[in-house]
């Protein structure tokens, strides 16, 4: 008999989100507690709080993937740290990741967060913890003011992801969606380098 | 006997968000209820809901101050908004105003935010409707991407702002602060016009 994941592992954790998301999703966060999402899982809602102290954290589960992305840019990047940004967001676009908004899907999620306070309190947390580790990346290798340019990165990037939401919910056809978000990250990138005026 | 201000009034307002202030920055935000801000300013709770629907707001009580320098910076500017919203932070430096965060006696204003949750997420979330209130103000001024601008200035804005308090907090001179923000201004403005690269 093949031994099952120990209830510390990455599956666990990937089964108690999936769980948890499915069950937000349909009856909003509030209204689903931990509890339920523990037995559901098939797991201790002391094992659920190990893997996710936050109940938000559950639904926006992406944290350590955004971070990833953010540090291979800096670290990675054969070019200056703007192309590599860019590069990176872009990527993400053309795989249609979870990161970039456009995934099929994704509509119920951007639901579930707008009529949530705690969540959309959570996001911009989250937002404010990437770009602190952004800057904090950045500090080493970019010669100029490493926080300014990860406050713009993070308030630019994220202006990108709530058009690409606001248009995605708003039912809009995804071919459009998608082509926008890439001009819109061309701007973005053009006014980093070259200013907003 | 001259007819007090009625309970609805801005010296009411006022009132009610200086004791509330004194009450927090002695004991802390979430150990002072509305019921205790409403006894020491010798009005109802009802009143104080009525002025105040957010317990945060009783402290972080200068939004509308905020909304009404980011309008005139816009409306009233005779040039462009870029010279009008560098003149208008320029000035709350020289006026020490407490938006700045150089005002005499920020350090508990700023001892009180960063120890409660509820306070920093209030501020979040201010930062975001200030953002919102300036895009929609440049829309049909400003010929570039407006919720761009807006993006940057407010997150650029609050990273000169946040090292302020970060280095108020810390006991440095006032002097070589407030000549930091300064340079931190120059800089954010120059980003802005000519990119962070």
């Amino acid at each position: 008999m093949p031994r099952t994941d120990a209830r510390g592992g990455p599956q666990t954790r990937a089964r108690i989100s999936d769980v948890a998301t499915q069950l937000f999703l349909e009856r909003g966060f509030d209204d689903v507690t931990v509890a339920e999402v523990a037995r559901e899982a098939g797991v201790s809602s002391v094992t659920v709080f190990k893997h996710f102290p936050r109940k938000e954290d559950l639904l926006l589960d992406r944290t350590d993937d955004a971070v990833e992305v953010l540090r291979s840019a800096v670290r990675d990047g054969a070019t200056d740290v703007l192309t590599s940004l860019q590069q990176a967001t872009v990527r993400l676009l053309d795989e249609e990741h979870a990161l970039s908004g456009i995934k099929d899907g994704s509509v119920p999620f951007y639901r579930t967060v707008a009529a949530s306070p705690a969540l959309i309190a959570r996001s911009r947390e989250i937002a404010s913890e990437l770009q602190q580790t952004l800057a904090e990346e950045l500090a080493p290798v970019f010669e100029g003011d490493a926080p300014l340019l990860a406050a713009f990165f993070i308030a630019g990037y994220t202006t990108v992801l709530v058009e690409t939401a606001r248009r995605m919910t708003a039912g809009d056809a995804p071919a459009d969606v998608s082509a926008d978000h890439r001009a819109r990250l061309d701007r973005l990138f053009d006014s980093l380098r070259n200013g907003v005026g």
